[in-house]
């Protein structure tokens, strides 16, 4: 079946503030957004605790994923008029790729479920897997519809998403250290949550995109437009995905989802506890529909109903979450983490479960790094091409994206009830909260203690 | 006790995608958003269904809150640096008022529960009557919080949301055709379902603002200003609120609380049709509080329960809601809807219980109206000042608006299953379908037919 | 010459804040803008006078002709991507039209000299002739460049501009009541000054476009947004284009042109009244080349020249308006402007020439309007198609547009010093004010007077 | 006199795109924007031949002096709002400072004239020394203005603007590494080009900004914002201001007013050379007046008479100049500048006099600097402050700011004219043309050759 058999008559648009308009042009990508588990990308969202912070932040895996296929399809445009394939191998673009690309982008994050890596670090779950089994499984109406395209496309589909797939140039449009990922989320968090970090010039780094045999590289007079790329996806991990107040929302539904199992383990456990839903999670034997149920609303549901659940911690850290009362927090060091379980043992006399009350959170990102043959995960880097067909990688021409280069960059915080703060609660505790406040200095554990 | 007393040392500032910042300067402020009932509209959109068409309109009622709120404080501002009463009963702005008037703009839509109108519609609630509820009944924090400004603060705040409050700027500010609500929900359903019908110039039409005896009235030199904001609004009822398509899901939840509703009352259900928190709502006995355990996101996993339940119209409707399939529309008039009784006979022979696969729907608005005593509810007119204090209503002064001023603006149309236009799916309807289609023209029931 | 002959073998961009790009397929196109006559354009201000109050509008006939191209051929690539002709004569789109439309485009403004309606009353030029003559005059490297695509097509671009060419949809995609240039005028200039009025839905009005046998009709569902173009342009002739103090800048530059002509017929006037470019014009006889010479920049230096010229009506009108200080104004009507001889005499008595000190100043634009084939010059009227093909007139559609179609909207005003409301500035004159501020009132003659 | 004297009884403003509005509340600022000398301000572009390249770059020094002016009125509104000094000598802010602030920024740019720095080089004005020469001069209306306020307000008002002023908060606001002025000029010229590179948080900058003893400081919480405009400065510089074409334009506009100088020093001009408002400058016996009289219509003015003037490089300087025929050009480092003897010979050898068609221009810029007291003109560091009011250098917390920081930024070019690029003109020079050809590569010199 070739691709021009599908194509619609006229091309159907969604709206998209972000994007204008999302234009679709093949009746396979109306079907895959048709199917209920794309549909079911509109019931998470994107950003999970972040709109405890960034209030706009309210957008879903649903807008996020139509944005990354819209990028991907105007990446596709500009191939096939400026660079299209003459012969077979010369490293340009081939246009038969469009629809694998397409796909790809649109289902990127198809398994992604609920608060998603909180609740894979409880229940085990992975999104990655769960995203290959939606595409590859017959069960699914994805599959379904991906299928009718040919009987091997739903593996091809999956191969791009994994990395395998043959053509560089599809797969680093969909995953590489600049891809249609990574640009739509930056733009589309920056919308919502009104920050300016995350903006840079979308429509110049598409210009200045070119295939090449190993991938895509970029034009040397765009270098800078990548290179503010680069720096507002910095800036948006240190503003706005590492803020410590969304991190203090994440800890706190974390210690939930961690207590209910516990509690659950417990053979007196009331069955209020394990509502239908998160049975098969509790149980650790889930099957696919039993994770294509679980969304934010229902989560949201069962804190409800733990919020009457006959267990202190259980029912107030349901209340801090719903009620958004997040855990305080304060960075600390490879130095100064030797006073934490000093921290912890005062809150412990403040009467809270330590286990339950206290965290240690690390949010670390590599904002970008060249290629590296001994690293972990090499890094595919990017490449600026001269007018005579010359690599450079980036950070070689600039400096700023030299200084940030293949150093991770972060924060280690520790967590604990904000209540450690107020000394004038109660009398009694007041000595066990000036001792607590000695520790801390300018947001972080003081060095000099 | 005064507000003085009650004042920040330093503002505190929510970001905002629509007014960048939301500035905070009382305590009093800080506390009714830290209460569950208020954190509670996180959980609940905004525009209902709306998203199912413009993808972006995902945001909450907590962010619409608390843009009311601010753009209450900029209008407090603007009447305090220019209009500020001299002697008590010149007309002009008093500051003691700012206080009732910024909680009153906080706490609106308090009272708003999930998919409101909707469920309201089923289920007997009132949300003017639970807003009320929530900020005077002694059992809320609201009403706690609100007391601790003054014995009868929250009435005050209530008499407010009522249109009882002796100042009649306050009154208008919060509730007029054009007031906080109505700028901050045109300004930020635009912005994010990516319209941009609802943008006016609302830097303008605040400097316009001007208080007097009777209320708000504007400058002359801001006509245009004040009439661009009232295009904006009925061009957002044309193309966005009235939207036939998210009708079209609104039809279908109506449709499936309906259903649900039926069944509760038969003899033999199953105990999973009623679950949990929504069980007080069938057995209409309802309190305060299991009012506000209701969210979309509840509602939707109880949807998702449905799916499974043994009553093929109640699962197949919760399955069209969850997966996104509106039934479609005609619009018909007055003459033509002398066709329903057959339209519904049709849909009727090709398998569809009518009752709950047909349906009329109505939208209409006012998009604006002169003073008039006749009216059922009569509404305050806009106002236009001239330089010697003269006023002139607004449909006086603007043809544009005189040209929707008084009439009712929307359509009413007749829903039905979109299977009803497929006569290739089942050859044995065929007939059915050409009938039915033979009375549709140009998405209208045909006049002629 | 086939058009694909003179294709560059990649776009070529411009950078525009309005549309981003502007995207160059043509190497004709590059040539034209790099003629003589068209940078000429750079040294003429889009709005003229405008800026004195809009201080933001700034931006020249240059940018404005970039972006009239660039819409016309976004127009194109949609008519060629949904409604390519297949076959001669079935009302679609014949791309082949597409380099006379693109260069029409470009063009239509290029008869266009400084502060155009102003110069060309008081010295009897013709920008719409001019532009004809510069397109077909062998002179021009513009007739040059179009000349090399072939010999007839400065004749066929020429022809697209005054309506004669004989496919209407090339004609009304320059010209119409919704045409490429009206577009972008009014997206550049709210872009420029700032305000809000000229937004409209460039996408989906481009969108719902699409070519029919006699024109360019409006898909139905699309009618929102054209209405939403009509009550924007609406709206910028009422608040920015038709100010009363821009008005009152370029009376005094018509008063001061007028007064140097006069000078200029008597027998004794100075050489440095007749500066070197102006020559041509004052004695009524110039070329081609001469007319190109004269830009913004040039009147402005022979206006400081007559800062220093003996006569103390011409000096004073050019220092009002080199230091902007406008003639004030007020509104009249037909019943009012009976006490207009009154309002001279009273300035003729407090010093002032009235022939150059006052003026009468009408502005009226007609917004909108149905074809009627009795006006003056009838008007394309604009078509909204519904989906079995009918056509309906817009204004029969939209109650917004109706009530504007047909009326001449805009104002009369008188003109006259600011000094006139000053009383206080000398004594003796003091009861000469008080007479002409009585007949005042609101911003108009006073009716009751 | 006192401030509140002069405060107008209600605020005036002035519609901005960048800003939305300027607001004015003293009659002084008003009377100064009235001023002839700062209405000239309108007639000088603020970026020069940047529009040859970003054609929205048609904005003049008046709309950024108004934006200083604006910016500035914003960071004393928090100021005073957030640190009014309590007692003198707190450190705090001092709402008395404001009125000599606003004036200093209004008034900054004041001595800026046509094409400055290119006009400055070759005929020796300096547009610091007339800034203060404007504003001490009893002869101008702006000391007029300024002297209403105090005797001595214009000698404060330019002790301010050439940091000599003894409040440090003063000065900073005005002239720093992070002021009004730099601020202003990256929004506007960021919002006039199109580009995305200027856009940074003006909003959460103002926001944490605050002033202590030794001038201004900005909170920790604020130091990524702080960040994204020393990055968003640095990108502008690269991709904007320094942009090679533009500069090719400079070149030619440099070359131009050379060349006349040359001849004007012939005993054989003709009359014609010099005309009327550049003589003073050939002269070399300029008054302030003279001065006030030049802007960019004026020279464009001129180089229309040039371009009849019997010189051939004049005239042809004047044409490319006007038609925007820049100069190209090629990068050089210290290592290939060896070969642009050769480089130049080859250009004269196709004919081209290389001392007027051939250059070098160097354009770099320090992007940001800690405090070197050992440096030539030492850098006021950006200072951030934490809770405890411990003060750290900006360079010190961020990496980005650290990769550039102390180190300049730009390049070095050498000019010559596009004909040397094309070997086809002229068979002839073919050998001439391959020769200079194989010296380039990749837009630079070829270090290889």
């Amino acid at each position: 079946m070739t691709n021009t058999a599908i194509k619609l008559s006229r091309e159907k648009v969604f709206r998209d503030p972000v994007h204008n308009y999302i234009r679709v042009e093949y009746q396979v990508i109306l079907d895959l957004i048709d199917t209920p588990e794309f549909q079911h990308l509109r019931r998470i969202k994107q950003l999970g605790t972040t709109s405890s912070v960034f209030q706009g932040a309210e957008h879903s895996r649903f807008t996020h994923s139509l944005g990354v296929y819209e990028i991907t399809r105007q990446i596709c445009d500009q191939f096939q008029l400026n660079y299209p394939s003459q012969v077979a191998g010369d490293g340009l673009w081939n246009d038969d790729e469009r629809l694998v690309a397409l796909c790809a982008a649109l289902l990127h994050d198809i398994g992604h479920g609920a608060y998603s890596h909180t609740f894979e670090h409880i229940f085990n779950t992975d999104h990655e897997l769960i995203t290959r089994q939606i595409i590859t499984n017959p069960e699914t109406a994805i599959n379904r519809v991906l299928t009718q395209v040919a009987d091997d496309f739903p593996a091809k589909v999956a191969s791009v998403i994994d990395h395998s797939y043959p053509n560089p140039q599809v797969v680093q449009m969909i995953s590489s250290q600049i891809d249609a990922d990574r640009m739509d989320y930056l733009l589309r968090d920056a919308y919502n949550t009104g920050t300016k970090y995350g903006e840079f010039d979308l429509t110049r780094v598409l210009r200045v995109m070119r295939p090449y045999d190993k991938g895509i590289a970029f034009l040397a007079n765009g270098m800078h437009a990548v290179e503010d790329y680069i720096v507002s996806r910095f800036q948006m991990y240190q503003q706005v995905y590492f803020h410590p107040v969304s991190r203090g929302m994440e800890v706190i539904l974390q210690k939930l989802l961690q207590r209910a199992k516990f509690l659950y383990q417990q053979p007196d456990h009331h069955q209020s506890l394990a509502p239908q839903l998160l049975i098969p999670f509790f149980e650790q034997n889930f099957t696919l529909q039993d994770y294509l149920k679980l969304d934010d609303g229902v989560l949201n549901t069962y804190f409800l109903y733990w919020l009457d659940y006959p267990d202190s911690v259980l029912n107030d850290l349901a209340d801090r979450f719903l009620s958004r009362r997040p855990l305080k927090s304060v960075a600390f060091s490879q130095q100064t983490q030797r006073v934490l379980p000093e921290l912890r043992a005062l809150t412990e006399q403040a009467g809270y479960n330590s286990e339950y009350y206290t965290a240690v959170n690390n949010s670390f990102d590599l904002p970008y790094d060249a290629y590296d043959p001994s690293a972990k995960s090499p890094k595919t880097q990017i490449e600026i091409i001269q007018s005579d067909g010359q690599l450079e990688e980036l950070s070689s021409l600039s400096d700023l994206v030299a200084a940030i280069s293949g150093r991770f960059s972060g924060d280690e915080r520790f967590y604990f009830p904000k209540e450690m703060l107020n000394e004038n609660d109660i009398e009694v505790f007041a000595p066990i909260y000036r001792q607590f406040k000695a520790y801390l200095r300018n947001g972080a554990i003081n060095p000099n203690h």
